[in-house]
């Protein structure tokens, strides 16, 4: 049995966060939080989600874990408002969701029947870049109208974004001054902006973003949404540069 | 010969109302005020539209029936803003409808060639339920993402609107306490979700919606706009349960 | 070398002027200031922008011509603030376009590869029509609805603009009293709306148009903007009245 009470702002991120990948998930409850993780079926890309049981107004949660389907329940959180109080409740195979005078019944999913979780992998991403996450999403939406992939880079003079179109181009760049964080490590890939783009849906001006780069290898976006709240991290596989 | 100035509100509101039917309607104007019914083409619903003079800003009007483009009305209805005074005359064939610098001349139809107004039923409905129109709206328009259609019943635990999908399921439920009128008597009728989705789009948070409910009969919902200023009702015939 | 640095709405405004007639356009940079004009394929409009280097709010450019591809630097336009700071700077056949931590690079156009420009023609048109750039937006915005044509036309009561449909008319009408500036003299054209409502794209309330008018003749439309910083000038071919 679970009976929690979350503000809108919180389902609305954990939905945008998972539907970016996957239309079905596993949500864990457990004493500490609720948490979901999934990769998409390409297998290029994987969510974390995290929501501590301090960040619901309310948290009574036996372990258990449910599956999901998540498209049904982004409809339902986009006629939520931010910050309206919002009832989660799970009994058998249903959830209801309560904001109001409104109440949603949903059928939930076996969850055997969805595809297992992932292991995180362990990664060493030598640089750490730590910036405002509405300005990455500036930047990655206005590096899609000029091309498919973007390159992200660090060394000692800052951060850099880049893409190329066919006749321009634009570049992002920031120094450690204008950086919350930076350790000035070098690192170097390239991405498919195809996925950031989906990622950056739920970041707004003022939430904090921390970037784990390498060279050549997957990123981990680390996204601390809804003042705190909720955590939610993408690991993104690298393309190969030609 | 027909003079009277309104807010652009009411004439915004009335051109919506009808267009949510008909394409074209009969406007009778009399001493009382501006009076306007229709039913849809496929005889499932009736719509009544009632300003009275006092929500004029200015009236003058002989007695006379007109015959309106409801979707001209509409059109140039939505280039005007709700607070703008509006002045309609009527001078033999031609409505005139002028704000601020503009003025619109329109063509009218012979309001013999329109289909005649139908008799408003003399219905018996056991069930009188007062809220904000407003949330009503909400309401259907969440219902409108799981179902074709919604079940309204009433019984002395409250008001209650139903829609259920293949796999979820929809409930809202007001108990009388946070009615603004109920008398909590019991009824049940299932409503198409295509025509009350149309209704609701003169409505507004703040208005105040009647509704009176009978059990497999049509539902009327009563809608008091623009601050009172014009009164629009909807009679919907119900559909049979399976 | 060219090396500017202009608020954000001038850019956008010069964008949008002109890609409103052409997808490629000479750029010349003077001790005065930027000029800019150009004439549509089908020869029936000309668009004239100037911006004095007072405007800039630093500028420091040789005489120069620069070929521009309009419709690339529309689109970055769009990501840019109103009131944000933006460095525009050309070297060789490359112009960078940088504001906050984001730098664009766009390939320049060799100008003599660009349809040379019109002279502008000695025009003599004997109606002054000044009035806000705005109001005149919005009729032009509601004749299109209406009609593919308008009609200016101005006599010793006032500036009229009117446009009819199959069914409906639309009457702008104001007298010397409601216009800025207003010579009262007699001129009558008719023109594409199709134009119009492109030029009036750059238009905000509270921005100045003057309309120089004569009677089957060119109409001068002479729009003062972003504060006063960009003049943007369009000349229309008359349509013939049948």
């Amino acid at each position: 049995m679970i009976d929690v009470i979350v503000t809108g702002d919180v389902l609305k991120t954990i939905a945008k966060a998972l539907v970016a990948l996957v239309s079905e998930a596993r949500f864990h409850f457990k004493d500490e939080g609720m948490h979901s993780r999934a990769v998409d079926p390409a297998n290029v890309a994987m969510v974390i989600v995290d929501v501590p049981s301090e960040s619901f107004e309310a948290y009574s949660a036996e372990e258990d874990v449910i599956g999901v389907d998540v498209n049904r329940i982004y409809d339902i959180s986009k006629t939520i408002k931010s910050k309206e109080l919002v009832e989660i409740k799970v009994e058998e195979s249903t959830m209801t969701i309560k904001f109001g005078s409104v109440q949603y019944s949903v059928q939930l999913i076996d969850p055997s029947a969805i595809r297992k979780e992932p292991k995180v992998p362990n990664l060493e991403l030598p640089a750490k870049i730590v910036m405002d996450a509405g300005e990455f999403k500036k930047v990655i939406q206005a590096a899609d109208k000029i091309s498919d992939h973007v390159v992200f880079r660090s060394d000692d003079t800052g951060f850099y974004i880049e893409a190329e179109g066919d006749v321009d181009k634009i570049e992002f760049h920031m120094s450690e001054s204008e950086l919350i964080e930076f350790n000035k490590a070098s690192a170097r890939s390239m991405f498919s902006v195809e996925y950031l783009k989906e990622f950056v849906k739920i970041a707004g001006s003022g939430d904090i973003l921390t970037i784990y780069l390498g060279t050549n290898y997957p990123v981990r976006l680390i996204f601390d949404v809804c003042d705190g709240k909720a955590k939610v991290e993408y690991i993104l596989a690298p393309r190969i540069e030609e």
